[in-house]
């Protein structure tokens, strides 16, 4: 059994790689190179998988999953940007799957080691990305 | 490959065991626990797997699994209160986990074998459960 | 110029009138009037009307406007019972239409008379109220 | 790691069999056997699984994806009739099931071999399906 | 005060004009007069204007809307290709446009003269027509 | 009647006034002050209203109202910094509020004038602007 919780977060980024030339950033990342950054509203579903608790009914309880959401993923990432205000995109280009490695990655941290996780992280309507750790 | 057919309903529910305090249920189930009760539109995907079928294209006829739905969940569950009028939840606390680990049982009895089953249930638009049986 | 902020909140309701019979109840209300109550993720959008603040570019701080619906109506209504916790529906039948008129009043008392409102409110994705106060 | 790009095509099509009775035709298509078509505005998920390329970040660049669903996907269907005009479905019903595997293979044929491909086909809000050529 | 009622249907069409050549049919409607017809999911919200009943607390039952469009609108129209189905459309041309005059033509009739109507009609998530009879 | 195209861009941008004191700003815009930025995937409605051309069925070509959108708006906000890049904003908070008007000013002067205009924008699911010029 699975269960999620959606969030969303605002944040300012910009995709390139300070070792590349322009040139090569430009190749690469056209328009998502922009040097003073452009954003997006993600849209994140965290799911976690693991056993139901006879007891209770849940399988976590969903408060406990929005707020270790609120406080390792949005507290970090919203209204923010990427490049210039976390510690975790300093040398690591945000592009939507590494910000879902990152997201997984501080998730799984505090999560109890009995639950697999998994992310889906929308950066727009039309790109999505979904990580589980391997 | 899978099929889906998608469907909703409306209930009314509370969270709580009858043999817990109301401090513990309190504890646990928060506001969940209002003892008059609160409410969902349930968005439900039901998800096939199996075959195709070459000769028709289908892997299942949907009009088959909407009248499934209608007939073993709709029927039973659109605007009724889940603890009072459904006696699948008479002894059972309906957490959304419960509810789709429910409406995963009363269509597998009705399913050809032949396929797989699993279901997606929305209980708000953050709060999302994933059940197939395991 | 408009602007709008969007909320939602969960309650369960009844549509009957304690003066009529169950009959005529169950004939006008159908199955809207199980006497256990259903109930619904209810969408709201609040749109207040005026002219923009030339100085901030703000027609009104959307964050004052979402900490009252968050003070009058979310704190008031979400995970609630509207018959039988609400003292607003304690002689008014909850209907969407009732509820729309409720909330624009209670937003109303508390919002600026410079500004012109309206409510539009989604009792399911296919029943929808819009009220200006006329 | 699944990265994903999301489109839209609109279609007309009619469920039949040239080599069955027109009875037989409606006994199992029913309303979806009008000889005069109907028709859908189809969104399509393409799924591609694999490794991200430490270097860009990327799984595979999404635009890509988005100009290899223009070219083989959206040009081929987008504003047609399927059974008329696309010979994919000359001699296959365009049931959802076989849209999606067609589409299944026209991108296959063109994605580099290193990666894994699933495609999710929504030919209404309440029909959907899935497919990763098993 | 305004309440609504949404549905959907699919239907076939083409945009073109019988007293046109080709030549000029394809440059006013381009892909959109494919001779063998394209398709939409077609969603319709039908508001409806007036007084609340203060007894019932409802503007209008929306049982009797969702009647109404089901009989009139998609009996009519679902599963159809609106100009050879259609006699509506035989002499007129189905765009999105003609299309909601039509159907708010076809509720005007049935529906009470003491309310207001407009339609809105989504032809995809990015074209939307709105149409109060003026 | 009216018809609207709806279109997407994602873009960056921070609220505050160059004449106000860091101080001001933050008590004003709060965290939207990020001194580097955040970002939104903006969503557009362009609502033009007229009369329908008895001759075509409509009452703009959406095509020349998409091309209008890509011209004006999106080539001149979509991956930009608003604040940085976009000269209409030089002098100007791009609050929500100013970026319809501005998005609005744009739009009219390339609209023929026998249309009125009116635009929505949605800085987030949450934040909706309307503004029609008046």
């Amino acid at each position: 059994m699975r269960v999620c919780r959606r969030a969303t977060f605002n944040a300012a980024h910009r995709l390139y790689r300070a070792d590349w030339s322009e040139e090569k950033n430009d190749a690469v990342f056209g328009k998502c190179n922009n040097p003073n950054y452009h954003g997006h509203n993600y849209t994140l579903e965290v799911w976690v998988e693991g056993e139901i608790d006879r007891e209770t009914g849940y399988l976590i309880d969903l408060k406990i999953l929005k707020e270790l959401i609120a406080n390792e993923i949005q507290e970090r990432f919203d209204h923010r940007n990427l490049n210039l205000d976390c510690k975790e995109f300093a040398n690591l280009n945000p592009t939507a799957e590494n910000i879902a490695i990152v997201i997984w990655g501080l998730i799984r941290e505090k999560l109890d080691k009995r639950y697999a996780l998994s992310v889906k992280l929308w950066e727009t309507q039309n790109n999505i990305i979904e990580y589980d750790g391997k």
